[in-house]
C-alpha cells in the first residue's frame, strides 16, 4: 500500500488491500483505482474547504447490478464506505467527492445504457452513467421530438445523478425529481428494489405512473445515502409547435420585489409554465466579462458599480429570462399577457432572446462562471424563500450584506417556482488563494447561520457543509432519517454523512 | 364488558376495560365510544366482504397532537392497533372501518381547524378534520379567490384524508398529493415530525416548498401506516379570470382508442389542463336514471342495451369532460386547438357545459352512483394504464369479459393524466342480497387477477382487499415498505393492515 492513502477509518492497511483485490474479484482490477494519480479527478471538490477532508480512499467502477451486489458485499465484509456518483460531476457541490475523507467512490459512469425511450408517451428509462448528452443524441438521431430539460453543465451531467440530488432546469419540467418515473434502487444488503409500478411482473406502467400502490417512496432515495439507484424513468417533454424565450428588464436595483409580485401571478396561472431565471447584473457579467473588467478595488464588486457597468453594456440590474410555449397563436395570447403583466410592473421587455437552455439545446455556454475569477473556486448558496417581493428583497439585502463583510462578490440566479423561489447564489472565488477561500468558508457559514435565523431553509448543500444545514433543518427531521438510515442500512456503509446522515 | 365486543388480538378483556379507561383519562370519556350502537356508523363499509371481519373494538377521538400522545401511550401499553381515520368518508374503499377486525378508530374529526390561509401564495395549513365544505366556506367567506380541487363526495371528505389516500379530483389541481406541501406526523412513539422546511425554527417556508432539505420523506405516509398525520399544507388553485367545460362526445363504442390518442397530446402539452373525466354512458346514467329503467333482464347490463338507451337521450357511449381555464382570449385559442384535434378523431363537442367538479363548486351531486342499484353496495376497481388507446382498449375488453361473467354491471370514470390513466371502476351493486355481494367479491378478485396478469398495476383499493394488492405489486417492495414499519412503528400499533403492510 502506497504511503499518504486516506484509509476508510477503523480499517487496517492489509485489510484494505484485501477490500481493494476483492473489488478488483468484482469488477474488474482494471476498473479498482487506487493510486493518487488515479484519485485525482475525484478530490476536485472547487468548494472552500480542505481537499483532505474529503479524499476518497479509492474508486470502484461498477458496470452492472450483479457487480453491485459483488461490490456491497466486499463493503460489508469489510466496512469500507461507498459514495456512489452517477458521473460525478456535481460541480460547486463536491463534485464526486465523499462527504467525509476514506471512503470507496463507487463510480457508476460504466453504466450508461438508454434502456427505452417511449417517444409516443414521452418517457426513457436510463442508467445512472447516461448523460443528457448521450440522451440528446440518441433522441436526435431517432428523429424522436421530445426534449430535454437539464442543469447549466447540462452535456456532462447524469440526469440520475441530478435528479436524485433534486436539481433542476429552466424549461416547464424543471422539477427533474417530479418528473421522475420509477427507480430501481441496489439497497445495502444488495436486494433489489423497484420502486411504483415496476414490482409488477411484467409491468406495462413503471414509467407512466409515479406512485404505485401503498407508500410511494422515491423521494428516500434524493438527497440520501438510503440506496443505490441504478434504473431510473424520467418523463420527456414533448416538443412544442413553438415557443418564444422573452427576457424582462428592470431598471432600478429597486424594483427586485415588484418584479417579484409581478411574476408570481404567471407563473401561479401557469401562463410563464418554466422556471425561467430572475438573474441580476453580476451573474449575466461572469458569461460576458472578467472580473478585474468591471472592478480592481478592496473587497466585494460594489453592487452599484456592476450596475452601472453592465447598464453600459445594455443589461439592466434585474432580468428575467422565461419562455412561452405552445402554437403560434397561443404564443401570441400568452405574449400579450406577460407583456401587460410585466409592462405595468416596470419591466421593459425584449421578445426573442436566446437561451439554449429554454429549448433543448445542449451547451456549456451556461456554465461561465469560472471566467469570472480564476481559481476555480465554487459554492452554491441556496436558500428558499416564499415567492412574495418583501422576501425575496429581504433575502437579497442579508446575503449582500454579509458578503460585502467578507468581500465575496453577490450575484443571484433564482429559480421561480410557484410558491416559492429559489435564491440559488454562487459564491466565486480564487481557490487558490488561502486567504480568500478561509473567507468564503467563513462566509458561507454565516450564510447559514443568518438566514436560518430569518426562518428561511435550504434547498440543497456541498460536502463541508451537509451536517451544519441538516442540523439548521432541525431535529427531528434528523432523527426521523437516521431511523431509516438504521433500517435500510444498518451498517452504515452508504454513503456516510450524505445530508449529514450518518450511523 | 359488553358481549359480543370485538376485542384487538391477544388483548383480554379486562385489559381492554382498562384500556379503554385510559383512553377516556387522555381525550375525555365521552370522546371514547364502545358500544355497539355507537360503533354501528364506524362498521359500514360498502364493499363486498363480511362486516365481521372489519368490525372496530371501540371509537378515540381525539382533539389534539397533545392527547393524541396520550392516545399514543395507552395504545402502547396494551398493544391496542389504532386506525386513524379523519373524517372515515373513504367511500367505496372502507369509510371509517379498520382492515382487520379488532382495531379502535383514532377519529380526528374534532380537530378540524384552519390554521392558515395565504391568499397572495395559494396555500392553506389545515388539520384532519376539516372538510372540504368548512374550507370551502372559509374561502368564500372572506372572498378569498381561491379555488378548491375536491373528490365525487367533496362536501364530506376531509382534504387531509383524501390526499394521504392519494385521491383525486378534476381541475388542474386533481393530483392531491402533489399539491400538498408540508406535513405534521405524530410518529407511534409520540415524537412530532414536521416534514418539508417545516423544521427550521420561524420557518418561512413551510407550505412553499415541498422537499426540504435531505430526503423527501412525505410520500412515507400515503396509503401506509408509518405516523398520523396532523396538520398538512395544501396549494390552492388562485380563481381563472374564466374557464369552459366541454363535452366531447364519441358515438360509437369501437372509437375508444381513438379517443384516448386524440386526448394523449393534448394532456401532454397542457392544452387541456384538468385530469377531467372519461366516462362510458352507464356510469353517466347512474346520474340520471336507476337500473332498472334501463335493463330488467339476468346478468350485467349488456353494454348494447346502456349505450342504445343512452344514445336515446342524446348521450354517447364514450364522453370526456375537461375543461380550459384563463383569460377569455386564451379560452378561444384552447378551444380551437382542442376543437380540431378531437374533431378530427370522430369527436362530436358541446361547448360550455356543466361539471360543478371543475369549476369550485361544491355538491354531492357527482357521488349519485348509489341511486342506481339499491342497497348500498360500492367497491372501486382501480387499474392504473399507460395513456395509450391500445391499453385502454385493452383493459376495456378485459374488465368487461370479466364483470360480464359475474353479471357485474362495467362502468368507468377514467383520470386522464399526461402518461397514465386511472381507470376507475365502480362496482355498484345490491349489499343486502347476500348472493350478488358474493358475485361482487369473487369478480373483484378476478379482476386483480386478471390484470395483474397482463401487467397492469392498481392505484388504490379498499380494506379487505389490501394484503392481495399488496402481494401483486411484488414482493420486493413489500418487504421494504416492512422494514421501514418496523423501523418507525416497531410495537405495529398503528393501523396494521393497511396496504398489506403490518408486522
Amino acid at each position: 500500500m502506497s504511503a499518504g492513502r486516506t484509509l476508510p477509518a477503523g480499517v487496517a492497511d492489509a485489510d484494505f488491500g484485501r477490500a481493494l483485490a476483492a473489488f478488483g474479484d468484482a469488477v474488474g482490477a482494471a476498473h479498482v483505482l487506487s493510486d493518487p494519480a488515479q484519485l485525482l479527478p475525484y478530490g476536485r471538490i472547487m468548494l472552500p474547504v480542505p481537499d483532505e477532508e474529503h479524499q476518497p480512499s479509492a474508486v470502484v467502477m461498477a458496470a452492472s447490478v450483479e457487480e453491485i451486489q459483488k461490490v456491497l458485499a466486499v463493503a460489508r465484509r469489510w466496512r469500507i464506505p461507498l459514495w456512489t456518483v452517477s458521473t460525478g460531476r456535481n460541480f460547486g457541490y463536491g463534485s464526486a467527492a465523499p462527504a467525509t475523507a476514506g471512503q470507496v467512490v463507487l463510480d457508476l459512469k460504466r453504466m450508461n445504457r438508454i434502456l427505452e425511450v417511449d417517444a409516443e408517451l414521452g418517457t426513457a428509462l436510463i442508467e445512472p452513467g447516461v448523460t443528457y448528452q448521450q440522451l440528446h443524441s440518441y433522441l436526435s438521431e431517432r428523429d424522436i421530438a421530445l426534449w430535454l430539460d437539464f442543469p447549466a453543465p447540462g452535456p456532462l451531467v447524469s440526469p440520475i445523478g441530478n435528479t436524485l440530488e433534486r436539481g433542476g432546469g429552466l424549461t416547464p419540467y424543471g422539477d427533474h425529481f417530479q418528473h421522475a418515473c420509477g427507480l430501481e434502487v441496489v439497497l445495502a444488503d444488495g436486494s433489489v428494489l423497484r420502486t411504483g409500478l415496476g414490482g409488477i411482473a411484467d409491468t406495462t406502467s413503471w414509467q407512466v405512473n409515479r406512485y404505485g400502490y401503498g407508500p410511494y417512496v422515491d423521494g428516500l432515495f434524493t438527497q440520501s445515502n438510503f440506496g443505490i439507484v441504478t434504473k431510473m424513468g424520467l418523463w420527456l417533454m414533448p416538443a412544442p409547435p413553438a415557443h418564444r424565450t422573452i427576457m424582462a428588464q428592470w431598471w432600478d436595483d429597486a424594483d427586485l420585489g415588484g418584479a417579484v409580485d409581478a411574476i408570481r401571478p404567471l407563473r401561479l396561472a401557469g401562463t410563464i409554465p418554466n422556471f425561467g431565471i430572475l438573474a441580476n447584473a453580476t451573474l449575466i457579467l461572469t458569461s460576458m466579462v472578467k472580473r478585474s473588467d468591471v472592478f480592481d478595488g478592496i473587497g466585494a464588486v460594489p453592487v452599484a458599480r456592476a450596475n452601472e457597468f453592465a447598464k453600459a453594456r445594455g443589461l439592466p440590474p434585474w432580468l428575467y429570462l422565461f419562455s412561452v410555449y405552445g402554437t403560434a397563436e397561443q404564443i401570441e395570447v400568452d405574449t400579450r399577457i406577460v407583456r401587460r403583466a410585466l409592462e405595468s410592473q416596470g419591466a421593459t421587455l425584449v421578445l426573442d432572446v436566446d437561451d439554449p437552455m429554454q429549448r433543448n439545446e445542449l451547451s456549456l455556454q451556461a456554465f461561465t462562471l469560472f471566467n469570472w475569477n480564476s481559481g476555480g473556486g465554487l459554492c452554491w448558496f441556496s436558500p428558499v424563500a416564499p415567492n412574495r417581493g418583501a422576501d425575496v428583497v429581504r433575502q437579497t439585502q442579508l446575503a449582500r450584506r454579509i458578503m460585502d463583510d467578507y468581500g465575496v462578490d453577490f450575484m443571484t440566479g433564482m429559480t421561480i417556482n410557484g410558491r416559492d423561489i429559489l435564491n440559488v447564489m454562487p459564491l466565486v472565488f480564487n481557490r487558490a488563494d488561502a486567504v480568500e477561500t478561509a473567507r468564503v468558508r467563513a462566509c458561507f457559514d454565516d450564510l447559514l447561520t443568518q438566514f436560518a435565523k430569518h426562518g428561511y431553509g435550504f434547498y440543497r448543500t456541498g460536502i463541508g457543509f451537509m451536517d451544519r444545514v441538516a442540523q439548521l433543518h432541525g431535529q427531528a427531521g434528523h432523527e426521523f432519517a437516521l431511523r431509516l438510515k438504521r433500517a435500510v442500512d444498518p451498517l452504515g456503509i452508504l454513503a456516510p454523512g450524505k445530508s449529514g446522515i450518518r450511523i
